[in-house]
């Protein structure tokens, strides 16, 4: 270890492919310590993007350097728009052109887009090599790094295209989020409200307390949060790994969103995490409407989610997509838990109680979605 | 069954992902009946290729509607060049189109270039859908539709970007090979010839003995030999299905073919089983040379490779691909069996035995094609 660094651990358990995630500060620094016994030889390909390379690469370059291990790095175009197919082509004859072979680890650096794209690339590149998370955003941190799903986008949808492949390595540093844009940090922070409203309340009511420290910096706060929704992901990994169940809760304000990051064609004017804030809720106020949640936890989520500055209702939308709710339930129904043309949906009996809902009403959801737009048009 | 229709099954033994091969006649008009009990609504997509289309679709169409099964076609060109990114992209959106869920069952139906395609496809959509192979070629029938393998070719090699994925059912139907041209039934026969190479001497003199009734359209001959091919090929994936060791046997003829094939540029100049018929009968000189298998064993080889129009020596190449043997021992080295810049070999002490050789020395293996090229240039 070196000076001043803390670091915890959590592990995904799944047999023989089970992993650790480490979490803590200058993990960096000594990111070749830790990768240096998993590796069949010291030469490691990095891939990340253009910021993060600029802002964190060297941190990096001096963990591997300090444990004798080689690399190239792939830098690739920030931004959702590179989970393509041209990129993942792109990508893997670049991984290619290095040498990498079936056994040998490849970096991905970065927020949720590279190792979403990296995990791929490396799921399929010769039928499957090992790879390495280092997340370096919130949201990857905290959800897209842990847990095995990799995926691209194609315009008829986001993650269409993908793998279950789980890392052989997660490295969370604290650190880097330092560098991370507010507008990031909080987005990211939706999915960690997310593991509060699934099934953990009091996790919840601490984040009320503590999301003024962890948003503006507080390492111990971050550290913490991110801490309890690895346990949190890596619980409901380990029990259903390839979503035949209960992983779906996960899903949570995923469906919902996932039809608006559509509907915004991917672009920064809705960042992923944002999307996920308004999913949960919808997906809260639809179960209130429904009867199964009381409106007063509704009310509490989207409190909160304002106090984070994220959006919790259509109105709170930075513009007008300009598209209506038949397009949105259209949407909805790419979702891949989508079985016979019925759709499922996560919603809540309460802050804490979630619930897988199969075959949820499409029809009864649009005129949800209609009367949510009208409101927000009128406001 | 229908009237004079024949069947036999051979068992992919792979626990909870075991599935049947059925082999015979007039199996197209009874797929769907075959497929029924599997699928989790009477729906599918078939994807082939134009000419699989125009001489086969009518069957499996009438075989489907026979058993109510609804179907939509994507129609994609002939040929190698087929097994690439942009296809990959076009084919998974289409899937997308037709409203594909992960629990919908997709059909390959033609040779390895569909088989392959579609099954990597199928991997990927959605992160995993299941798919059919209903093969159409002699080459597909008894070596790539099963085991799982899928993939694509990038520029800088064959089968670099896939997945093993296996399909829940293969339907291999005798009848579909008499459209087949002469040419890619032979290509077909190098895969069969090559489980007798493998471990089955008495399979190999069988073939001597048969091989004529077989390409000339005996439909018992065919029946018998596609049956032994997929014995083979079943009892090795069962053992070895991600290729940790013993699968490696199935490459006999692959890594000195593929280089070939990449020569070539994929053209229809070499086709896959003619690359795969040259591959092994370098492998059997090259092991003769090396003083493991008896010159007389590779001869024998050489002389029923030639027997059923096969090359079995550069010199049998249809035309000089203008490269030298540094390229070619370059271009092996892009095998995905390379560990640690070392190559495995699958090399024979004699016909019915061979055996996987790793840290093959390649400045050996090149000075024995360089060798080879110039007595072919020479002849």
């Amino acid at each position: 270890m070196t000076k001043n660094q803390t670091k915890q651990s959590v592990c995904v358990d799944l047999g023989a492919r089970s992993y650790p995630i480490q979490i803590g500060t200058q993990l960096l620094e000594s990111a070749g310590e830790a990768l240096a016994p998993i590796l069949t030889r010291p030469n490691v390909v990095i891939v990340t993007d253009e910021n993060v390379a600029k802002a964190q690469l060297t941190r990096l370059a001096t963990g591997l350097e300090r444990s004798n291990i080689e690399f190239e790095t792939v830098v690739l175009p920030a931004g959702e728009a590179t989970k393509n197919f041209a990129q993942l082509e792109f990508l893997t004859r670049r991984l290619i052109d290095h040498g990498v072979e079936r056994g040998d680890t490849i970096i991905a650096f970065g927020g949720g887009v590279i190792g979403d794209l990296t995990g791929f690339a490396a799921a399929i590149l010769r039928r499957g090599c090992r790879f390495a998370q280092i997340p370096t955003t919130l949201l990857a941190q905290v959800d897209s790094s842990v847990g095995g799903k990799t995926a691209i986008n194609v315009p008829e949808g986001k993650n269409l295209i993908g793998a279950f492949h789980q890392p052989v390595m997660v490295i969370a540093d604290i650190d880097a989020l330092d560098s991370l844009p507010a507008r990031e940090m909080r987005a990211g922070y939706a999915e960690v409200v997310k593991y509060g409203a699934i099934n953990d309340e009091p996790f919840f009511a601490w984040l009320e307390e503590n999301a003024g420290a962890l948003l503006q910096g507080n390492a111990d706060a971050r550290a913490y949060a991110v801490k309890k929704s690895c346990e949190a992901k890596a619980a409901i990994v380990a029990a259903d790994e390839r979503e035949a169940g209960e992983r779906a809760l996960l899903n949570l304000g995923h469906t919902f969103g996932h039809a608006f990051e559509a509907a915004y064609g991917y672009s920064s004017d809705l960042l992923h995490g944002e999307a996920v804030a308004l999913g949960m809720a919808l997906a809260f106020d639809y179960s209130a409407r429904k009867g199964m949640c009381p409106a007063a936890d509704a009310e509490r989520l989207k409190t909160h989610l304002r106090a984070a500055s994220l959006p919790a209702d259509i109105a709170d939308l930075p513009a007008d997509p300009k598209i209506d709710a038949a397009e949105l339930a259209a949407l909805m129904m790419q979702d891949k838990k989508v079985v016979g043309g019925k759709l499922t949906l996560i919603l809540a009996d309460a802050i804490g109680a979630s619930r897988i809902v199969k075959d949820a009403d499409l029809a009864d959801i649009e005129t949800f979605l209609k009367e949510k737009i009208a409101a927000a048009r009128r406001s």
